[in-house]
């Protein structure tokens, strides 16, 4: 037995069966990091002027990916969320970008995916307005770094399992 | 000026002009990796079964999400692609997946972001299939490797720009 | 304080946490007016023949768009739409078609975005099916005409706040 | 004869052939106009700040739905876009904001849908945000501006048929 | 009196209420089977090598379909799947591929478009994947197995109404 | 070697190379059946009142689709369809709806899987309007008619290949 649940007793995947698992209050908590050449970190970071803003721009776009996840994720079940948060920050030191996502419901099954998939849409759209400065742009550390809820219990990364 | 080619002359974000580039043929490859515990590395790499595949569903998604990325980066153009391919190996030394991802089209503009959301998408379908064996998983170095056609010139990761 | 739910204190937008608001049964009702010229208010009107049907067309097209409206408006939640029904009548003194939609929801947040984007889809729809005999066509007064259910109360629109 | 170009000859709605049209440049501008109250008008107004944006917000929304046109309106043929702008600038006088779109392709048809549903969807966006200080805002005068390209030659608004 | 729920008293049609309906277990079964040629068939069949596989493409298509059946049947509500799974077998007597689609929600209306979606487009997949080899491939018996669930009853072909 | 254009010479699925092939007009025209029982059949054929009909939902969500096909089929090539029309018309002798779906492009690939996606669907859209009175409705022969254009030749039913 593999331990993989997207696949059934025979190796087909599937939607696993999530109809016996009671509804309850789940959180995700998601991150990513852009690495980026200097003239492209100046002028993403100084992107928030008047009229623009290439990182809210990204912020926003992370927030529309995760009502997005299941039509991405082959195996994720639909799920109404009631909360969703993107947050980038500069790191001047790293010359990169701290992309933080949040994302909550109520439902059979959590979000990690939906705050993973928020990050990661996030991290592609600062990608996406840099490109024409630097060809060599790296997104690395997309990882969970908190989940609530959820019969296997809390995860805070770095403390747990 | 900020040199990004996202927001006009008052910073406003737009979906750049491209109407007056010539249409080419443009290819581009994007890679990521995964690396994960040893359970969950095992579990996924062996999971080329007779009847089920997480492998092989993860490279699936990637093509499909290749073919939504204009609905996912706000200011990518549409894009008629002619050709998408998305190859995961497992790297037994690293515990890693190594995703490689293949787009082309002919157009006026560039798929970097169609194989790097392909490269992405297919990550997190691994990522969700291996996340009940491993809660720490970690997608890094999603980055541009090759790039070919339209007036930038070609670029090849660690030899160019 | 801006009062504007939709961003956090530090300013930057989100979707608001509705996690912690009660299930109920929330109904919305939006309206919208498209004028036009006699030709196409004619050609339109009596569209309704054996085999064809503009009006229905567009009547669809706004159920449809209703299902849609958490991917078209980026800080919506997805809601699971109970009931979406859109009619649409000619005004014949004002030369113009009325265009009125009712959804409902059992959910933790109001249906007023799907109502109104289910008549401006509507009405869109009718001005595509017309546009080739008038160039000059005007959607107006795209607008909630009534809300029932939700913490904040009932509206009628004219009678209360 | 109807004159409608969306039915056959039987009334039968269809999406008209294209086939035979040449590839021209096709641009088009609509507008749309959202009338709240002074609490409202604000608030978005001044919402511009260090870290939050709803009218970049709304423009952005605006921009995103052009490319999901032929999703929405059922009889739209789907277009490769190669240029998307949204502006939304606050009319003091009127307590209102006006809402601009210009999207353009290289197509065999012409874009005014698409620009009619940025303005649309960014207009809604507005209403979505503001919402909660303001529940009779409307939305008025979504209209074709300027239409440039294809065989029916130019349309500017006001001075033409 | 029609007897189409789909339509309302003067036969416009619309997205019917279930908000009065309680949320209770529902699942569907659908299966369909695709005849064709036996250059295709042995090709599809034997196409579960090490690297690839027809078959599962399709089930997975089929799987990823379910998630969208509101989005293409116009009068279907949004539904939350807790569970979704395509099968495809050989039937090598036949010289068919069999099909069978099982889906399940906790909601107010039952799933059975979506079931039946998913074994309609598990097998347009295969079509597409053997279309090469044969032009002349058919789908038929696309229809409905088994349903749990909901007011009306259950149903099992060919031992109920 | 298996003769699967769809998987590349190590067996793994793609959506293959469409770069070298020139645009040319391409047409496809498929058909499908609706089998029900008289109450079904002659609530549907005759739900073409004054208000509301049937057939034109069908028909309409049969165009919609056909431009969601590489959205729904893995390894399909994106399309800017150029024209698609999707009727219906019912066969009192075998108490049967027969759809016929035309889709055309000027595109480096065939319409085929378009023509059949509009067929399919519309086909569902039928059962989904009469599933109320029949649980036992049946989808049968959904099959290309017609395929013109394209390296690999004219194709029509009956009569080649």
């Amino acid at each position: 037995m593999s331990g993989l649940t997207h696949q059934d007793k025979d190796g087909r995947v599937r939607m696993v069966d999530v109809g016996n698992k009671p509804v309850s209050t789940r959180l995700a908590i998601a991150s990513a990091r852009v690495f980026m050449n200097q003239a492209a970190f100046t002028a993403i970071r100084d992107g928030a002027g008047p009229k623009g803003d290439a990182i809210r721009t990204a912020e926003l776009a992370g927030i529309m990916a995760s009502k997005r996840t299941a039509d991405l994720i082959p195996l994720c079940h639909p799920l109404p969320l009631t909360r969703a948060r993107v947050a980038i920050e500069p790191d001047e030191t790293a010359q990169a970008f701290l992309v933080r996502a949040e994302v909550a419901t109520d439902g059979k099954t959590g979000v990690e995916m939906e705050a993973l998939t928020a990050a990661s849409v996030a991290a592609l759209t600062l990608y996406d307005m840099a490109k024409a400065l630097d060809k060599a742009i790296r997104i690395t550390d997309v990882q969970l770094e908190e989940k609530r809820g959820g019969k296997s219990g809390d995860y805070v990364r770095g403390t747990t399992g």
